[in-house]
């Protein structure tokens, strides 16, 4: 199937992926003054007295804003706000479908970082979370950072931390199946924008071995007085061994390959270069920086791509509905990376031992008990490190 | 039924009025594909392309946000915004249930006109119009006009224009009964706040025979230097006879008083002293300005309130939903006079001639052929008036 034709097609058709749904019934007097006035103005003085309120008297606890600027749509770019809507639209579906959560695609019109964080912190009294998506790189650091420091309740930014995430606990898998240990790895990410740096963030707290990261100048070094702002503190803590060069030298003895750049930048020969049982996440989309076959050709061990038509598809649509569910249920204040490791390790052992091969390292995106087992863990990794309400 | 009390206990049991329904199917790798990546890649592309075909390929067609800043909920005053949301999820329901309209509330957390208004516009990509929702006077004026001029999506303030829609229409029912025509009658409107203001301009439209406004200091008259902005303005054009004094000698000898001020401040002697066949409007709530039996007792032929336990409830909970699912179903790039007097005609047209009582001016708020009657009429005259795009 052609499923960009087909897909829009069907949007021509459902002329919107999620609706509003009315909870009450409002059929009667009696039921209108209930749920409207003059009922209603008790549950209104009852959080003026107590906002905290709001979460038990409202629909507040369960709501979540997926929120973009439109600036890093897929691999399209800044396609602009209103282009950005499928695919938040899509989000919000998928986090009621698999999550429960009742999500709200908002599309806000402006570059400017400081417009963006104030008028999500005007909003914020509205939901029980924020959900941050496709922004570009470096204003998304900037704005998270701030959002999580000035809000009270948890904030994430899902193009780098669910595919952290997901990366993370597709890497725990094929480690088990190539027979090595985390502390011994070295791998090198290509792509240094919002989810390459997430990710090497991520894996540093996970206590991998070394990680090096490369743009398209290639290794990124501590020293380099080129680099700017995020790429040069990330390089302050990656790549120990101070190399420098290309992505083909980095590539040399490297244990796990993670791509989030473009198109066809590795060939076979770098992966040949890479040491014996050579795990290689080439997530580029829709063309990987290396095919599948290819990737087997030049000796890779398991490959995961970021094609739903391939297996392994590493797809940060198995973290966020659960993480979510998790951090509302509990009134988490925060996401912080105890939870969001707790997903990883969920992810991951939704693959049976037993059926754990080369071929399947991550649970499908559409089986809810994963999304669930996200969830558990998430609101118990809140509970241990302190940060849920409830 | 003590309504406060038992509505408390049912939000508490609800948890939220609305929630967020999945219209797609999601639980298969092809359906997956369609709904989110890669399928979605393709209407992304064609709104960029084309930022009309927002309303064709996601919700934004039938996407109106419930916007308040918690100033003037109620009758209840400056609760903040949290605190206004239970009336906001009320009001999204009641646009769903009786407009089909999916509406999301969202309180934003700021009193500054210039900072809500920018607000609503970095959003307004994400909607098909815009309800504004207990925003205190005087900033609502600046904020509905500075939105009607700066969007090209309609945008409507309820708490003046739904009040001035459905009082509108208890005239122009009340009014055949008594016998009267309305460029006959003289009216005095009690409360020259926002709802007062917007009735008054909305019956001079209408062109009713002459309006006398009154504050707590009285009557409002051209030329008083203590008068500032909107009542400055709103004086230039009512009060032809350039009266003076308290609300008791404007509704010496007046056809119509409508109070949308505070508990009573009118006397069944001041009723007595109106015109014969005195209809009066007390729409204060939850305590109206004069009770329904003190008005009859001084003589009035037609009383209609605010209130749910009366006969001749003026509640604009008539308006919304069939306005906006009007203004929708047609693309109207604004909402006009013409619109809302279609509104109260509709309305007042749900009421039979053979079943019109002075107890039964107005159908009944849970009445959904109402709304659908509404909804025909604001359609057909945004055609009319040449601001529909469909």
């Amino acid at each position: 199937m052609d499923y960009r034709k087909e897909s829009l097609k069907k949007h021509g058709e459902w002329r919107g992926k999620i609706e509003v749904a009315c909870r009450v019934e409002v059929d009667s007097r009696e039921k209108l003054s209930l749920a409207y006035t003059p009922g209603v103005a008790e549950p209104c003085l009852a959080i003026s007295a107590d906002k905290e309120k709001s979460f038990e008297l409202t629909r507040r606890w369960n709501t979540v804003p997926v929120i973009t600027d439109g600036t890093a749509v897929l691999g399209l770019g800044d396609i602009g706000p209103e282009a950005g809507m499928p695919v938040m639209e899509g989000m919000c579906a998928l986090f009621k479908a698999f999550g429960g959560v009742d999500a709200i695609p908002l599309c806000i019109r402006s570059k400017d970082t400081e417009e963006i964080i104030r008028t999500i912190e005007l909003l914020a009294g509205s939901f029980g979370g924020i959900n941050l998506e496709d922004i570009a790189a470096p204003r998304c650091f900037e704005i998270e950072r701030r959002l999580k420091e000035e809000l009270d309740i948890p904030v994430f930014h899902d193009d780098q931390h669910g595919t952290a995430v997901v990366t993370a606990a597709a890497l725990i898998n094929a480690l088990k199946l190539v027979g090595k240990r985390k502390e011994d790895i070295r791998i090198v990410i290509n792509g240094a924008g919002a989810a390459g740096i997430a990710i090497a963030k991520f894996l540093l707290k996970m206590e991998v071995g070394d990680i090096v990261l490369c743009d398209r100048q290639g290794i990124l070094c501590a020293g380099d007085r080129q680099l700017r702002d995020a790429k040069a503190e990330i390089a302050l803590i990656t790549n120990r061994g101070r190399q420098t060069g290309l992505l083909a030298d980095a590539m040399k003895g490297a244990d796990v390959f993670i791509g989030v750049s473009g198109p066809n930048c590795v060939t076979k020969e770098m992966v040949r270069s890479m040491n014996r049982g050579a795990i290689v996440f080439a997530c580029a989309n829709p063309t990987p920086e290396i095919s599948r076959e290819e990737a087997f050709e030049g000796g890779a061990a398991i490959v995961g791509t970021g094609s739903s038509e391939k297996p392994n598809q590493i797809n940060n649509v198995l973290v966020f509905p659960g993480l979510f569910r998790g951090a509302l249920d509990v009134r988490a204040t925060d996401i912080n990376f105890e939870m969001m490791y707790a997903a990883s390790e969920a992810i991951a052992s939704c693959v049976k031992e037993e059926e754990l091969s080369s071929g399947y390292i991550l649970p499908y995106a559409y089986d809810r008990s994963a999304h669930m087992a996200v969830a558990a863990a998430v609101a118990a990794a809140a509970r241990r490190t302190g940060v849920a309400k409830l």
